[in-house]
């Protein structure tokens, strides 16, 4: 491992505090600056930490040959604008999810990170995730079996954004969706409900239909004051319920399968599903703090030159998605089919 | 209370004998026969009832005047005829859900109950769970508050219905949501998966919208190993939290609201929604048998001419919103409204 | 399998009517008759099983040749007067637990029956639970390696009985212990507090030294408004928590052992235990009714000869652990040792 | 508030980090150095506190003035003698639990902290839980009536002590339950089981009694692969669950009382006692750092001179228990009396 990349965070709301104490305490960066608008973030920042400087202007960062790194966690709508300047500037750009918030931006920025061979990283935190990634390998190991369908429920009372729920809430579901089927979505449909404000949804239901024949239900709302954040994969050979509240046991496996028996002409001709009864396991899962693995591996990417787990395809599929369900949102939940990942690369 | 309304059971399969013997066990109810086409089962049910005839034919129950009324536990698509031919032989009918398998029979055997001035009850059970009574008294007594959104997730494995999982399960959520609303749903989503069979979906997904503004999203399936009856309504004072399979609590009340902040500049104009924190409680729910108490409704229905709390209109409700939901689901998810309620009963 | 065998059952109260349903159910018995003090019982009785006679004299019983076992569920110190008259009337008995109120009683009783021939057979009913034998075949098996201590919490509220708690909850904990270690009972020490009236505590802490070098810390109370029942298993191997409340998953195995390091110079010549990771396994127990089981064990026992799994031994160890149990209690709480199994049987 | 007080922490072994980390976070604490034996510690801590000093002897912390306060995280062993040493060049000393081994050498340091008028306070953690503390409120507040019994069950597995379990975990135990109770131990019985090494027992079971006439019942162990700590308040009026793993919902209060009925003659004269059904309460607790209170409690003392919540008087009783345990231990499970405070701080 050579010297520790040069990192600025820009943004100290919300996420911004994990940012700057995770890339703080990474051996693979180094903390440099933060910028923020508001000079009361600034002046927490510097207490907490004081090894780096506070500015109140990109620009200021950008004129720093020693911050090789930009990590934006400011509001999607400043994504653009901001990692464009950053890109420009010659730097590599970790942002925040989502990426953009049109899949236009998105797309321009991809392809300027490209010109410029500088690494362009989306913040899909969750795919960092030692309960996400160990659903993963059950998956994609064939421990579940077929997916037959995915239900997800994220619920809790959180910031109010202006691009509504879909947007703030949405990417996460599907980034842990894409990593754990490894396809793409061909169909979905949205739904959602405003109590606040007209046009901005804070609950939304999506059904999500993946190009290898799985559905999805995810269920995103901004309203409930309980935390909830389950996920259920049925399976052929066993059902997976991760819930992410649980600290100690987020996934269980359900060891048990179906068979489906022929029809007896007794019952009308039709089929009999019967439990084939096994064992719940509760695998032991190790933690470790996803921010600082993204971190790690962004540290990598810009190292190596490797693609990152929480990839540019991956963000731009997010944004695509998201873009198609606020589509089919305002046109009152009718479904609304992708066009395919090449013909999307191209547009 | 007069003597005990003499009944007859008609079909023993998989809820029959939940339905006999709480016959039996009722004072208002007499069992005093079964039919089933089934040579088996009646054997089965003479030794259980050794009181009781056990017959192969519903004409040889309604030769018998001690018969009062009939109790149909067949499936779903004989409901019609065989309570059309009960009520016309001068029967009061509890039919099992569904009231019939659409909504023109439905209607054509609410018509000839009016007619003969018998009673028709469907059996929504649900409607007589002690756990959904007490979240209906949390809605209705505005503990809950405004009620921004319902979701529901029931799944199982269970018994293959030609019906597909629509007309099997969705009619105990519905059921439910409606008891609880007391509001018409004006519109439905649905869309659906199959695995064994092409057209009859085991997994279904619904999104619904009620007259007063509420949206529920319900997520039905036949292929879940572990057994999930969960309910979450969140209102604008509390959070409910139903589970039907956590036998000894199964209501959870969050006792915690939020309140919206006016937006801050700081926060680029954004509302802000913050928790108000409380307690959780967990009321005491006397355990009480739902079907026990069905059956005695019915039985008071009879004698007294009031309306069930499973009525007719419910029953017919129910039809109603599944046919749509099943057209909903042949157009790949398509949301599709319904008729106001007074348009349907005259149609 | 030849003829039921002819029962009665003595005793009407709280587990009497789960005692004759069961013996209605059985195959294996029939169920001829019912014996109680209480007229209001007897009707109640008359009223569930018709089949069956009531009456209000054991001697009417007696006098019947075609009742050939007794099933005694009457309080514990009416236990040996009316197990040694039935056993003197040539009658095969079953006796709820306690076998006796004291060790000189069962010993009577148990030579009694070696003497006459008939089956006395004590009532320890969660010898039979499923649970139960799950558990003891992970320890008898190996899987949870050398037993290092066990505790047990089982509380509730329930009847007052004038022989305390010690005596009517504790039973339960000694039958299960000795059916899963199979090692006699060293040394007790029992404390105990007495809130409603002096000298019957209804709540107990007892202590249990085993032969083979396992502990056992029990805490039994009558006081505590909500149910528990769980009991955990420390071994070498791994751990085990049996929660007899909770139906869906009553046994769970930690698949943790530990691994003792050798003391380190810098660690002020200390062992260090640490960690070997591993999963959570919740195994899939058949449902079954215990007091089924128990009584076709009984049926099993009257036509074979053979021992029943509930057996004069253990029911005579138990009484012995709880005769000394009550002992130490008097005194305070001072450990006191038994005398070994062979010198008690020939006491 | 006037300046930091300027604090040295002593021992960088299990417990040392954290209270560092917290000493440097605490405005009202100043972290100036670290003094541990084992250089590879010393590195590690000058890594994460740069700006504190790193030394290899207490003498050269008690040679800096700057240097107002000692906070102890050596072995139970060494507190004797470095709290000694740090009162005698008049610091202020924070010593983790226990105070000391024996009962005489906390009573040594108690009256030199008297006689040199600096703070000595114990660092007894768990004071300072809001789940705890939340249960000390539903109990002094008359809430839970009178208490008739606790029971806890502490067990995990962990770094093994040369004074065994009852040194490590018990005094986590009695410092709650005398914060509780708020009365002292009249009578302690304590067995005990070694599997490593003769003489120092992993497992204990104590019994306590308290002045007040309740009882207590403690199980604790090092051998248990998973973490289990509850504890179980039964009282006249409710029941509380404090269970610390639980961490989102660490109390449950069972609003469920039950009334004494007086004896049927029917029933052998017997008390019955019936249950008053009620809700379940899982109060809301906010989250807060245990141990950041107790050291912004420990600058308070300094500052102010008023008692600090974990005081001498506790930390003096809490040895005095455990002492007497270990003398029961000796003595096989001997229950054994403790002389009433006013003695023993004569003694």
């Amino acid at each position: 491992m050579g010297d520790p990349l040069g990192t600025a965070v820009v943004g100290y709301g919300y996420w911004g505090p994990n940012l700057a104490r995770n890339v703080a305490e990474c051996p693979e960066l180094e903390l440099r600056a933060l910028c923020d608008l508001d000079p009361a973030r600034l002046e927490m920042f510097a207490q907490r930490h004081p090894e780096a400087r506070a500015v109140g202007e990109l620009e200021q960062l950008l004129a720093d040959p020693a911050i090789e790194a930009i990590v934006l966690a400011t509001p999607p709508q400043t994504h653009h604008a901001l990692a464009r300047r950053a890109l420009e500037a010659g730097r590599h750009v970790l942002v925040e999810k989502p990426l953009a918030t049109c899949l236009e931006q998105a797309h321009e920025l991809a392809d300027l990170a490209r010109e410029v061979e500088r690494v362009l990283m989306p913040g899909h935190t969750f795919v960092y995730s030692p309960a996400v990634n160990a659903v993963r390998e059950l998956i994609q190991g064939g421990v579940v079996g077929d997916v037959h369908f995915i239900t997800s429920s994220r619920m809790n009372l959180g910031k109010y954004h202006s691009g509504g729920v879909l947007c703030d809430l949405a990417p996460h579901d599907l980034s842990i969706l894409l990593h754990w089927l490894e396809e793409p979505v061909v169909e979905v449909a949205a739904s959602g409900s405003s109590v606040l404000r007209e046009g901005i949804p804070e609950t939304a239901f999506l059904t999500l239909a993946f190009a290898g024949g799985s559905t999805a239900n995810v269920q995103i709302s901004w309203l409930a004051p309980r935390k909830v954040r389950q996920m259920i994969v049925v399976g052929s050979q066993r059902m997976v319920v991760y819930d992410d509240t649980a600290s100690d046991e987020p996934v269980r496996i359900y060891d048990r399968g179906m068979d489906v028996l022929p029809p007896e002409p007794a019952n009308f001709g039709e089929h009999q599903l019967i439990y084939r009864t096994g064992d719940v396991v509760i695998p032991r899962i190790e933690p470790q703090e996803p921010l600082r693995l993204e971190l790690e591996d962004f540290a990598r990417a810009v190292r190596t030159g490797e693609e990152p787990r929480s990839n540019l395809a991956l963000g731009l599929e997010i944004v695509a998605v998201v873009e198609v369900a606020q589509a089919s949102l305002r046109e009152g939940g009718t479904p609304m089919g992708l066009a395919p990942l090449a013909d999307r690369a191209a547009a």
